[in-house]
């Protein structure tokens, strides 16, 4: 596949109160992301619910995926898992199923050790043989990376990106060249955490890892395409412009106001896996304000 | 079931490379915890790798620990899962496999709300009708309870213990008071984390959820017993005795090293699901060593 970069669009995955994914609604979903031509699309992230959804319901949505994409766009593909056999089998699913490259997080239950994640990155790698962006979110996972170990693992066979937290804008020069210091060169370093991308686009990331952009592409796109063309000061204001988004998304995670989110476009009334709770009303309707107000697409 | 108090002893679950239960090593490993009379026994606690198990062997483990322990002991299951739905699955299962009442941890991958876990709780107990342990374990959960939470969670119908982490020992007597001014009279809060544990019970705590106990119950309940007799002074003499293991638990996890402990001792040739590994043979070396010099039983 070709080098991951640009803007990776990441939507949530609709599901029933059982679990079942909703082929329509996926469907839905992802039709504008490819039709918007993303550069690749993460199915199944952390806002994909990934870590919440079964072995069967996860290669189902890959098949839908796969088979609504068509091809347009590369199809990254969360498979992380607790254990590192069901991740293996997990890469295999995906792979099978039309996945173009994994993503690969180190979740964690017993805090884990460098030597345990080196290895079972390298584990994975090798057996489900797909190739793997290093998953770098410590909100989520609770290992935190050294970027020594970003580097040894971005150095193991079958390794082809990493996608890290932003740093906090007022260091992203900094933080990115701290990264890039420590995999070999052109290794592609992309970031997560909208409100702090945009930033670590201009300091060189080499892509967008986006929960907006599983919803407003065109938005999206329209940043990284200024900072792409070196007009910093455009993708700037274009930043500037979602302030209210991203006030939202740090207020009350950016998984719960996009489930919001797609509820109020018509796209799905899909509620986040319990034990996470859809929205208040009240902050709903705050969502529903917002929406208006800026001009998302 | 009789109110959770004294020493709850919390093996390790033997299991394969495929994580299927090894149910005569299981059964070595509970006889002489019900021979030794502890208070109850913790079945696929933290240490007992619930959260890398799946449902089916979760199930078989309960059933073969059941028909070991034989109604001797309270039987105490970790039920815990990322879906609320799963978590009242494996509650039922634990009950009609004959668990006497669940260990309920709020795990998560999406940093949870106070709400959202309040709702999980109600809804495992109301829907799992099996009595449930509020399990507190920050260090794998990754969520903070408030003493708040706690006490409002206490009061819910079903609710029969709380098994906190236990204060650093300079501030036991506060910590335990904080806890038990947020919960109903006689509501009992135990404590694990075993280095930490002597000063929580001495200040009042009602209970002992020990790694150590699931594999050296005696000397664990020597110490629980010279509490409840009111020999402070010896129960901590008791606990200095232990500082080495205590030492070895804090360095090196106390998963992995009564992992090699109960290799040491003969118990089983079983490793932690992968990515958790053995301790390297150089710290294996040391534990034997410590395991010698103290008489731990």
């Amino acid at each position: 596949m070709r080098a991951i970069s640009g803007l990776s669009a990441f939507p949530i995955t609709p599901s029933d109160a059982d679990g079942r994914v909703d082929a329509d609604a996926l469907r839905r979903l992802l039709e504008p992301l490819a039709a918007a031509g993303v550069d690749s699309i993460g199915l199944l992230g952390s806002t994909g619910t990934y870590a919440y959804l079964s072995r069967d319901e996860r290669r189902r949505a890959v098949a839908i995926a796969a088979e609504a994409i068509g091809g347009r766009v590369p199809l990254l593909v969360g498979i992380g898992a607790l254990r590192t056999d069901e991740a293996i089998r997990l890469a295999q699913d995906a792979r099978a199923a039309g996945a173009d490259a994994g993503l690969l997080a180190p979740v964690s239950y017993t805090p884990l050790t460098e030597v345990e994640v080196e290895a079972h990155f390298s584990a994975v790698a090798e057996a489900g043989r797909l190739p793997l962006v290093l998953y770098d979110n410590p909100a989520t996972t609770h290992f935190r990376f050294s970027p020594d170990l970003i580097g040894r693992i971005a150095r193991q066979p079958g390794i082809v990106a990493a996608k890290c937290a932003a740093p906090d804008p007022a260091h992203a020069a900094a933080g990115v060249a701290a990264l890039q210091a420590a995999v070999p060169a052109g290794f592609p370093i992309g970031f997560s955490g909208d409100w702090n991308v945009t930033e670590a686009l201009i300091a060189g990331g080499a892509a967008w890892f986006s929960v907006a952009g599983g919803l407003f592409p065109q938005t999206c796109l329209a940043i990284v395409r200024a900072v792409a063309a070196g007009e910093t000061e455009r993708a700037r204001m274009l930043n500037a412009e979602l302030e209210p988004l991203w006030t939202l998304f740090r207020t009350h995670s950016s998984l719960r106001v996009v489930y919001a989110m797609a509820d109020l476009m018509g796209l799905c009334r899909a509620e986040p896996p319990r034990p996470i709770q859809p929205l208040p009303p009240e902050v709903v309707a705050e969502i529903a304000r917002t929406v208006r107000h800026l001009s998302l697409s």
